[in-house]
């Protein structure tokens, strides 16, 4: 997989590559039971320290996306509680509808983007079958 | 308006002085044209420190919600280039929508989710008139 961070961005490290596996594993790169690279390699490929993977691979074990394993390492492994992603999505929605009612867009801007990014990771995942 | 920061959050403190405008702008307790408080007023009402607040003013201004008038201090002040908002809110959202496919999240839960904060928001607009 492709991970690349923007040095230039104000977007923690960790966060940009929390959000870079996610994508990932939405765009189907990467399924449950894969392994991602440990530690070490994946900071010296894309030249951050090691700790800030390892608070990445943290806060994505916290969140429910992968498992450690003391053998393997990091293994993608979605947490499928239902209830407990609607209560999660809709936290970190509810800022980013505030700001969008704000700059007034409407509800309907709002579902033709859902549409269109959705669309997009269903073409992923029928590429990979 | 009522401004409360969790202290044991992992999100920044200036952050959550955003979106906690943002949010007021959203429910209608501020509107264009609305004076913020002062910087030091509102560090000391809630407790955090001024350049904390001064930041979450800076960010607030760069987002395009405030604008900083010599005399008056941060006045509310939303950016209404709609092509602007559409492409600040679809860059926001693509890292919540890859985590809610991941999780299984259908297009019509996402989409009742804008529906219910949507009319929350909407109530608190008729409330005022």
């Amino acid at each position: 997989m492709y991970i690349e961070i923007d040095f230039s961005s104000d977007e923690a490290y960790y966060q940009q590559l929390c959000n870079q596996i996610i994508q990932g594993i939405a765009t189907s790169q990467f399924s449950d039971g894969d392994v991602l690279p440990s530690v070490r390699e994946l900071a010296e490929e894309i030249g951050i320290n090691m700790h800030t993977v390892n608070k990445a691979y943290s806060v994505l074990k916290q969140e429910g996306f992968v498992k450690v394993d003391r053998r393997k390492g990091a293994v993608v492994s979605v947490d499928s509680n239902k209830q407990h992603a609607l209560d999660m999505i809709r936290k970190e929605m509810q800022p980013l509808l505030a700001e969008s009612y704000c700059r007034n867009l409407s509800r309907e801007d709002i579902k033709g983007m859902v549409d269109e990014i959705y669309d997009a990771y269903e073409g992923c995942e029928d590429e990979r079958k």
